[in-house]
């Protein structure tokens, strides 16, 4: 097996996009092969994640258009991969796969997702698509229903009062609004406080509005590259040291869903293959798709051990200047969550942030980071570890 | 890269089915799984072909479900992948690699789809979503719609008068419903004649109701084993010798829509891979979702020369006994396509050929096979050599 780095990044900016997802995609992957020294002739494989493009646009077999749209070669193979929203991840770790190999030496690996321009009303039932259709779509469970039980679940079991759990959790939110607000690309840039949260609208009992990621149209893409060719293409080169892959199930199939068993399946598998742990993280980017989501994934990531995660912000040890730096980008929070993108634009920030090229966000010293992508209620959980 | 082969194969009746896409898949991946002497502890990863459960169940992340309805390891990753009527191929491509990249031993990989049980009226418009949805699919194109053209346009350019070129493409259907007669597991098992096929409804001028595939529910999987391993599992190997994939994208930017520059980027990919010619196939499953599909398709896979096609049929050539078997299984017109699984019966067939279990449809002494798997109007395509 041979090593792969990431050689270029590029994102477009998150939030209202007049471009459908093919162009979305291309913009940011041209940034990107640009970022690399590459033209699209040079790429051998395009790997796309797409949630649901079919609903958004009418669009299935999306990767074979954002191929010609790019001009890449006939003999590229282009392959959508969707595991809802950890479908970029996914495709970047089949990516991985094939240049680790040795079959290919340069593959451009992506996503792309329109969720704000589409009806937004039916957005929350067109989502739960992804948690089962025949025991929880039918029932009625959407996705904030799923987190405000395991935050209700969270409080019983660990006895943590639901007024300090609902305050770990609008910090979390004023977090990562002040990091977002630092980031030229996020949908808000603009900071919050605890009395934002706690005074926005109920959504799922104890979800406050401020406690959900947005609605969010984006694309970000990377060129991952091989360590027989990176040093042509960057003098950054920013290397995959470890990944993982496992998947959940419908939620009657779990123990306790304050604990996502597919989580520490899958971050097991990417730091024993990096020969790390979670101490040798200096920055992380997680799947806040509501702030208990981030409570519940610092713990999963095995940063904070289980009950423990809401001293996380307590205690300030997640900000910038933290012990981890979680979520420096905004997190799905604030820089947004266009769902199919969402494991690409998380890569962008890590490879950023491990170049040093971050500006007034930038993680002092940032040598190795973690990302951890969801997708489902408890479906498909990734992780990628990066170091320079 | 460790030699990768087929363990144990899979398979729904193709049709009607009462049953989800999760529940189908199930059924075929066990059958697969008891086929190999495995239990679904033992499988590693899963990678499933599905182009739509979104739309016909509300279903995304589908292949975590298939997981968990198998009982598969939580650390097993399971993939979804898209490529439009191509997905089930392109699933298998990639589980290729990861046994052939010595990553893993044993993976599950298949297709499901539910077509027929959806509204069929809306189904022709569906399906259009693997075309371009902002030229195509927005214009009113649809599948019949372009395999209609292509008929023309070969008429044309090959100066094969209409008439020749329907009584050819009706005899496309008759071997094919001949074959499908033999097949337990088609959807069709009766025999039609030319004149059947000359005196149904047209649909998309020339191309008649005969002329096209079906909709149809169904499942198929098979086991890919590492040469490490696949002793302990069978005594019937059947190996894949060569993989190839690639993409078109719009009709616009094609050149020639009776020459699928996809296709013959991809079939050189693997019989290049193979080491092997279009001489040395003794059978061949291919993407005959219209006649003139075939006659299109062993061309591009080397069979004829372009505008030669047309005669394998009326020169009965592609029979059971010809020089090449073409469709034994009775082809997406008599076997049924369930879009998203359709790969995955393909192979199906071919290995089942290859260890000479096929009955009355046996091509007697099939020691080399090749599947050609169409997505979207020409927007990927992937191919896959088999050999014992």
């Amino acid at each position: 097996m041979q090593k792969v780095a990431v050689a270029g990044v590029g994102m477009t900016k998150f939030g209202c996009s007049q471009k459908s997802q093919v162009e979305m995609f291309a913009e940011a992957a041209m940034d990107a092969l640009v970022g690399s020294n590459l033209e699209p002739k040079d790429v051998q494989a395009l790997f796309v994640g797409n949630v649901m493009g079919d609903f958004t646009e009418g669009q299935l077999n999306i990767a074979a258009f954002c191929a010609s749209e790019l001009g890449l070669s006939v003999n590229a193979p282009a392959v959508r991969v969707e595991g809802a929203c950890a479908s970029a991840s996914v495709a970047i770790r089949e990516a991985y796969n094939w240049i680790a190999s040795g079959v290919y030496d340069i593959i451009l690996v992506g996503g792309t997702e329109r969720c704000l321009t589409m009806d937004t009303s039916l957005a929350t039932r067109t989502f739960a698509m992804g948690s089962d259709s025949r025991y929880e779509v039918f029932n009625g469970l959407t996705f904030p229903g799923v987190f405000g039980m395991a935050a209700h679940l969270y409080s019983d079991k660990y006895q943590v009062p639901l007024s300090t759990l609902s305050e770990a959790m609008a910090r979390v939110a004023v977090k990562n609004h002040k990091n977002g607000a630092k980031n030229p690309l996020a949908q808000f840039q603009k900071e919050i406080s605890v009395e934002t949260v706690q005074k926005s609208a109920m959504i799922a009992d104890p979800l406050r509005l401020f406690d959900c990621c947005p609605f969010s149209d984006g694309a970000a893409a990377i060129v991952l590259a091989s360590e027989k060719v990176i040093h042509k293409l960057t003098d950054k080169p920013v290397y995959i040291l470890g990944v993982g892959q496992a998947h959940g199930g419908p939620l009657y199939r779990q123990k306790d869903i304050t604990r996502i068993r597919a989580r520490e399946a899958s971050a097991a598998q990417a730091y024993e293959m990096a020969g790390l742990t979670p101490g040798d993280m200096d920055v992380c980017e997680l799947h806040d798709c509501f702030t208990i989501a981030e409570i519940l994934a610092v713990e999963g990531l095995g940063f904070y051990t289980p009950g423990k995660g809401y001293t996380s912000v307590m205690n300030n040890e997640t900000g910038l200047d933290g012990k981890i730096a979680v979520n420096p980008s905004g997190g799905l929070k604030a820089k947004g969550h266009p769902i199919g993108a969402t494991g690409a634009a998380q890569a962008f920030e890590i490879v950023n942030q491990l170049r040093g090229e971050c500006g007034e966000r930038q993680v002092k010293g940032a040598k190795r980071g973690i990302t951890d992508t969801l997708g489902g209620d408890l479906g498909t959980i990734v992780n990628i570890i990066y170091g320079v």
